[in-house]
């Protein structure tokens, strides 16, 4: 790196010398910067978005699990028999997408706020502008209005995030084809909203919209929704959703989408099993057919790195690039589940590796919980059954239905038009009795889950777990309850066949 | 026991002999057949209930924990701006108390059902009568309309539960003057609804009488409400539950209670600090003072028992009377906190010390968690602040506001009307990190506080905490904070000057 000083020499508007720089404050930016600064070290962070918080804040995870509540109160007020029984007398409801929308917006402002907040609270200087690297330890920053200039850093944490997948013959104009991230900031309910993609953004979004009203078709290429879910789970989560109205479209690819001259959307459709061809028509096509690593704008080239450097050439011990151990690559940039809670593991990981700190363990995103937030929720974590056969591990399952839960039964009933009842299964090793995995539906899967994640990542066994005193009545009584089933019964037929 | 032979050889009714036989089939006494029952022992049951369940189902936990929600969702749907701001427009709601207590009583007749299928698939006899001892191991059963008859039982478990205590001065009549199992079933609305008991049952029925539009006032006699919560709890609590209408008359005696002849109700208060007495007028008046265990009608003095052979002179390993080491009290009837999972442990402990089973763990009760059901939620699990001190236990705290909690901004904004705003305190011992109190306000308490209760139960230390990948974006997560919070803060200043 001989040529840095004969660089630097020439740039009139060089800023500032810092032990860290984070590019990107989205989750993973954010514990970086803290984790960094608390530990002593001189910290900036540069993030392009109005608001901070990233993808996860402004246009992912805290907008649709808000319009998913939303438009679930909505469903359910809508459902005048199911309240009227038990006491509350309604009219109907409508719902108003603009002050919804208005009510969101003041909401991620809010907590990005929280973060400016943090930051500033920890001395951590916030650069709003765009990030391009110049040298290995030299990034420009280009903040709107202003002229760029150039950031120096020890460290350089890279936490830029994803981006949306496109698809060929499927141009996003945001307008009638739209990105998941447009689809949570539409201020009106399309009446025929058709969605590019089974796996969780677009199952969430396909709730929101069915919730309020939209007649909801999803098109999935693969024979299933949710690739990484248990079986049992995945099928039982379509059917429920299919019950509340979904449309499903399996085994189906989108090969081109064009809008007439009326405005409406007629989508070119391929069946793979029957090898035919139709044409769909809606008002709005949601491309989600997944995220890639969002590098763009960082001039990674420059500095004589590619997108793949990111993936496979890290050191997962210490985050950092093979290349140049300085710069470490966090969260949806990095190989794996694009989980919040995964990137900020990861910062934790990165900033420890400095040499500051070291002492707390950091948890173990091999099997992080997941939560689909639809109603009733969808969550599970660790081993799936189909998982477990092919590791050849002896399991034994304990699975129990909510309904007959005490808690469940004194919350308001559930639909009747489903074939679903909500469960809780535990997989549990024959060999030792460790919590393996755990599958659920239920309306608070997302908190249900917490304690099902405690026993897989800690290694609990069901002796464990029976020894707890669970509150009553509560619905985690019946995670006890598949877990005292799982001990009671055998090693699953079919384990030792299934390959 | 020589007499017995002749005693039988007079009772032309003898019906049956049994291994175990269970009085009362709450869930103490239900936990007792079915682990009997499965241990192979020829096992009956029984319950002088019209529906199986014992107060917990017939006319404590379930009946309160459902009006409670719905009456929580009634006073939500009230909160019109709360809700339009947030895209659903509403009219205004009205409660009708008759639908609700039918949906309840179906309810509860449903979940007893589940009690009744469950003893009969596992071939317990269940007999719907009092039971009344004869001899030590003869009891009589008195079904209604039938002749009595007698039993004999190698074992007998004694799970009748308790009920509530009265109060000189004022007669319960179940029309102006109720007890709180009576409040439970009222089919209209009282205007006026003073409480007699600050404690979990008497603040719980105030929440749904307060939640539906009654005027509730609560009259302690103690300077504060909860005696067994942390105080910082406790008086959040109060400032909560004040905050949403209810009034609380602390430090003040009951000395009478009578109607008038227009049919209201004129109550002597006695301030215990100022010395003065004044009247207090209302339309309902609920005792809740407490309940004591019910024994009444078994002739426990027909061999030579009195009440406190029940509480003092008890094998608590293998939940025996030291006189008569083959019947075996659980539940309510004996020593400790009256929780129904506390009776359920107990359970399993008398049915494991017959010698048939002993291998799973019993849960340990000696820190049961507790929820207070109202909305938000009171939970709490292990060490108060006030128990840390007086034994002496040096400790670190964290407390963490919900209102950082990504999830919780993404749920209905919560009344704006109180000054209490949801948290969750983490006690951990500075000597090992061990977790030792966790104590919270949020809607969510009682699912939430399984976690907790998962860690103080186990031993779980924060290291072991902070391993954990909690689900994103959850309530959960503000635990895990909190026992973040914990660890770096410093021993709690003032502890070891505490006496």
């Amino acid at each position: 790196m001989g040529g840095e000083d004969e660089i630097l020499s020439t740039m009139e508007d060089f800023a500032a010398v810092y032990d860290v720089l984070v590019i990107g404050c989205g989750p993973g930016g954010f514990t970086a910067a803290m984790q960094a600064s608390q530990a002593g070290l001189l910290t900036a962070c540069v993030d392009q978005r109005a608001s901070l918080g990233g993808a996860y804040l402004v246009d992912g995870a805290v907008p649709s699990k808000t319009l998913l509540y939303e438009s679930y109160l909505y469903r359910l007020l809508q459902q005048q028999e199911l309240i009227e029984q038990r006491g509350t007398r309604l009219f109907p409801a409508k719902f108003d997408m603009q002050a919804a929308q208005s009510a969101l917006k003041h909401n991620i402002e809010e907590l990005g706020n929280v973060y400016k907040r943090e930051l500033s609270k920890n001395n951590v200087t916030v650069y709003k502008g765009t990030a391009a690297f110049k040298d290995p330890h030299h990034v420009e920053i280009a903040q709107r209005g202003m002229k760029p200039f150039i950031v120096e850093a020890k460290y350089i944490v890279v936490a830029t995030g994803s981006a949306v997948i496109q698809c060929p013959g499927v141009a996003i104009d945001n307008d009638k084809i739209i990105s998941s991230d447009k689809a949570l900031s539409l201020d009106y309910i399309p009446s025929r909203f058709t969605i590019m993609g089974g796996g969780t953004i677009g199952l969430e979004i396909a709730c929101i919209f069915n919730n309020l009203g939209s007649r909801v078709t999803i098109v999935e290429s693969q024979s299933e929704i949710c690739q990484n879910m248990d079986n049992e789970l995945a099928s039982a989560t379509k059917t429920l959703l299919q019950c509340q109205g979904i449309a499903f479209l399996l085994d189906t690819r989108v090969q081109l989408a064009e809008a007439d001259a009326a405005g409406q959307l007629n989508i070119t459709l391929l069946n793979k099993v029957s090898k035919k061809t139709y044409v769909h028509h809606c008002d709005v096509l949601m491309v989600s057919i997944g995220r890639r690593p969002l590098l763009k704008g960082l001039d990674i080239s420059s500095i004589g790195l590619d997108e793949r450097d990111f993936v496979e050439n890290v050191d997962v011990q210490t985050q950092s690039l093979l290349k140049y151990p300085h710069i470490k690559p966090i969260g949806d940039v990095t190989l794996g589940p694009m989980l919040a809670l995964k990137a900020e593991e990861q910062a934790i990981r990165a900033i420890q590796s400095i040499g500051c700190t070291g002492s707390d363990g950091t948890s173990n995103c091999g099997f992080p919980p997941n939560v689909l937030y639809c109603q009733p929720q969808i969550g599970w974590v660790g081993y799936t059954e189909e998982g477990l056969a092919k590791a050849r591990i002896p399991y034994q399952k304990g699975r129990v239905l909510f309904s007959q839960n005490v808690r469940y039964n004194t919350l308001l009933p559930r639909e009747e038009n489903t074939t679903v009842s909500p469960f809780i299964k535990v997989l549990i090793d024959s060999r030792d009795m460790k919590i393996l995995g755990v599958h659920m539906i239920n309306d608070d899967a997302n908190e249900l889950l917490s304690q099902a994640s405690m026993a897989v990542s800690l290694g609990l066994t069901a002796h464990d777990v029976c020894k707890v005193p669970f509150p009553h009545p509560s619905l985690s009584e019946s995670f006890k309850q598949a877990v005292q089933l799982a001990m009671a019964n055998g090693t699953s037929p079919g384990v030792h066949v299934r390959e």
